[in-house]
């Protein structure tokens, strides 16, 4: 069965994407822990990301800049940091979280609950500067 | 002046290294947040991950996955989880950690206190790895 990631991949489930491309799209986190948290992932299903082959692996992380490069300029941050878990989604993905301070990439606090309409205004944002 | 990551490189500090060639290299954090945490740092002194020049970066992330593998065999877990943070030492990391719950990533929780002993035993059971 295809993860929730591929059915958002396919537009199976609505997301609010920010970048795409053959490989690899990138789409905002719903439940952000910050304003701008976008998830970046590999269109071919993988689990682990350091069981990608390595070109790929590469390619990913370059993919990842751009929309990090995009990010810092859409959002008001000091940096944007990374984190990859992996111990819910049995597919790879990339947290990028646009950073003021460190409690900024806690992942243990309560979630934002933005709505779909500020969700789409900030997937905007981002959209425009890749 | 050089970051403190640069005076480790250049030995001036003392450190458990678990990796090295002449871009990069990879030492255990001294506080980690779970066993094993492994920083993995860029020889060439550079503040932002995101300012790298792409090919740069493309082989830091391969060295880390390197690294990564390493480190899942040396040390018991679920998966390496990634971390780059960013605010604290201006100098680019990422941090690799085993991971065996969610909790093991977060930064917020005290750190752990190992003993100079068990940092060389846990850096050279993930150098036998590499």
């Amino acid at each position: 069965m295809a993860s929730i990631f591929s059915r958002i991949a396919s537009g199976e489930i609505p997301s609010h994407k920010v970048a795409e491309n053959d490989r690899f799209f990138a789409f905002l986190d719903i439940n952000p822990v910050a304003k701008g948290h976008v998830l970046v992932v590999p269109k071919k299903e993988i689990d682990y990301i350091f069981d990608m082959e390595t070109s790929e692996y590469a390619a990913f992380w370059e993919f990842a800049m751009e929309v990090a490069r995009a990010l810092k300029k859409a959002i008001p941050c000091i940096k944007v940091g990374i984190a990859v878990v992996g111990l819910e989604v049995p597919h790879a993905h990339i947290h990028l979280v646009p950073m003021n301070t460190m409690n900024d990439l806690n992942f243990s606090k309560p979630k934002l609950q933005p709505s779909s309409e500020e969700l789409a205004s900030t997937a905007a944002l981002i959209a425009k500067e890749m």
